[in-house]
Order: structure tokens, then C-alpha cells, then sequence
């Protein structure tokens, strides 16, 4: 019942969305499905949301198991998300994203999951790039970098209904993340000031 | 009527503005309303949408006046976007952002125009860049990526309520697009394959 949610609230977002409608792509018995989810749909949208923090953090975790170093955690992950929504014909990007645009500025309770979400994406790209030797303050600027972009570009791919601005924004990101770990411009830097990048430091990436 | 729409759009989506919202918010009245827009709902949509395309041009041409380099440019087109989403409460991010992903998939005409404003940004930038004398290539890999993080940040900032992911992503890329405006990384390269590199930028050993 909450994966069929997931699924409906990810393509369509919450507006578009019925109850009815999940009961149906559910298959579940309708009697069974008010005595579990009094709440409605706003309850339904509550379990879809952790459900989607779940499914991060284990595209994160897939993604190291394919990375030696930052660059390569950034092109896996984007090549999973990328799979995904090909797949689905660019019909299903971001699990939340619609949902956020549609309630985050009417719906306090889901506001604060939609934000304990994108902190548990976050953080499992902080830990992910910090074993992989990248200092904290930095690993915390390229992890909301890469969030970002990737949210971003599923945006654009969902309107040009092709892999070209995803793919494009992936490369690219991958590449300067590549770059940053290594040689930072970017990292806890003061506003508007970039940061001192030592000369002649190399560093190798740390293999896990 | 047409900005009338612009404003409800962005802020709540497709699904969730009723025609009559936007003749109540309009104050035109109702009959002359159903004479100039016979297509209704959808018709709306379409103008509100070319209005967005407008919009995001005049704010590209409004940071490049502020703007000495690429980098600049992008910090100018930030503060630009920041300072609205602030004075919204964190209700208006991207014109067309909730409509794309409320209804790109189910709606090609919608979604056609979705990506026309997209490329009037695109091109807006690459403009830019090049005047500013970046390479066309770099232009364009540069270009997407400012779109995609400017997209996505106002994507995390609306479900955290606040300026941080926002803040955070404009002053990485703003120092990301100064250093790969000068010593590219990411320029037209292959996929997979970084670009070279020009003399004195070190780098660790890939280790892929």
C-alpha cells in the first residue's frame, strides 16, 4: 500500500493523486486499508516520504560499492538514478520532489520529513566521501553541490523527456567532484572568497 | 490574469490552482475572463509559461550588468533568485519547476513548452559565458550545470524553509564556474574521460 503511494505520489505528486487510487494500484481490500491508515492520505504521504529516506541511502550505499574515490561515488549514483528514470519513460525522477514543490510551504508536518529526507541523503554522502578522505567542511559542501545538481537535473530531464540535461550535469559534476576532493576551490570558504588551495599537495584517493 | 496565474502556478502547482483562484486573485471580471481565455485552465498554463521564459531572461541579462566574469555572473543570478524565494517565505521557487513535474509526463504540449523555457535560459547563459570569453562547449556544460544546481537548491531550500542548501550550492558553483572558467575540468570532454588539464592544476592519480 505505501509502495504503490510511493509510486503514485513520485509520477504524479500529491495533488493528482486519490486515495482511491492507491487503493486500487494497492490491490488491497478496501476495509483493510482505512482501519490501517486512519489518517488518509496525508498518513500514506508520511510513510512514502520515509520510505523514500530509505531508498537513498541505499542508492548511496549501491553507488560506494561501485566507487574507488568521490568522482566515481557521483557517476555511479547518477547512473542509478539515471537507469531509473529512463526507465520509467522520464516520468518518475525525485521519489519527493513534486510532493515538496506542491506542500512544503503549506504543510509543516510533511515540511520537516521532507527535510529529514534530504539530511539523510546528505549525510550518507558526508560519510560516503569522508571515508574516501575528503576533509568534513568540504565533504559537506560537495554532498549539497551534488544534491543540488542532481535534483535539479531531474527537473530538466522530465521537461526535455531525454537523458541530455541529466547526463550532461552528471559528467560535469562527477568531473569537478573529482577535481574538488582532490584539489578544492570550493571548500568552507567565507562567502565569496575561495579558498587557498595549497600548491604542489596531492593527495591519493583513500581505496575503501 | 496571465501574472495573476504566473504567481499561482509557481507558488502551488498545476493541480492545486482552481480557474476561479486565479479570476479571484486577477479582480478582472469573470465574464470578459471566459472570452480572452476559452482554452481555460490549460491555455492559462501556456501563457504563464512564456511569461516564465521572459522572466528567467530579463534575471540572466539583470546579473550579467553586475557581473564581470562567469563567476560573478553566477553569484549575481543567485542573489537574484535568493533574495525572491526569501521574500517568499520560501513559497516561490522556480516559475514552472512544480508544473514540470506535475505535468510533463501527461502532457506533450505542456511539456514542450516546459523545455523551451529551459532553452532560453540555456541560451541566456551560454550568451554570457561566451561574451565573457568562455569557450561554446564550456559554455554549454557550464550552463546546464548552473541550471541544475540553481533548480535543485531551490528544491532543498523549500522543503528546509530556509536559505542554507540554497546559499551553500550558489557559493560552490559561483567558485566551481570561476576556476572552470579559467582552467576548465569539465570542458566537452568524451563521457568518463575528464578534459586535459592545463599546466600547474595538480591532480591525484585516478585510481578507476
Amino acid at each position: 500500500m505505501v509502495e504503490a503511494a510511493f509510486e503514485l505520489f513520485r509520477k504524479r505528486g500529491y495533488h493528482a493523486t486519490a486515495f482511491s487510487d492507491v487503493v486500487r494500484e494497492s490491490g488491497a481490500p478496501r476495509g483493510s486499508i482505512y482501519f490501517h491508515f486512519p489518517g488518509g492520505k496525508q498518513q500514506l504521504a508520511l510513510e512514502a516520504i520515509a520510505l523514500a529516506g530509505d531508498e537513498i541511502e541505499e542508492m548511496v550505499e549501491a553507488a560506494a560499492e561501485r566507487a574507488t574515490d568521490p568522482g566515481s561515488l557521483v557517476r555511479a549514483l547518477g547512473d542509478i538514478v539515471a537507469k531509473r528514470l529512463e526507465e520509467s519513460g522520464y516520468q518518475s525522477g525525485c521519489s519527493i520532489a513534486t510532493m515538496v514543490l506542491e506542500l512544503a510551504p503549506y504543510d509543516e508536518e510533511l515540511s520537516a520529513e521532507f527535510d529529514a529526507v534530504f539530511a539523510r541523503w546528505r549525510a550518507a554522502l558526508v560519510a560516503q566521501f569522508e571515508q574516501m578522505g575528503v576533509a568534513p567542511e568540504r565533504a559537506a559542501v560537495l554532498a549539497e553541490l551534488v544534491m543540488s545538481a542532481i535534483e535539479g537535473a531531474l527537473v530538466l530531464s522530465r521537461a526535455a523527456r531525454g537523458p541530455e540535461p541529466f547526463r550532461s550535469t552528471v559528467d560535469a559534476l562527477s568531473a569537478i567532484v573529482d577535481h574538488e576532493a582532490a584539489s578544492p576551490t570550493v571548500a568552507s570558504q567565507p562567502r565569496r572568497r575561495p579558498a587557498r588551495r595549497p600548491r604542489g599537495v596531492e593527495r591519493a584517493p583513500r581505496s575503501r
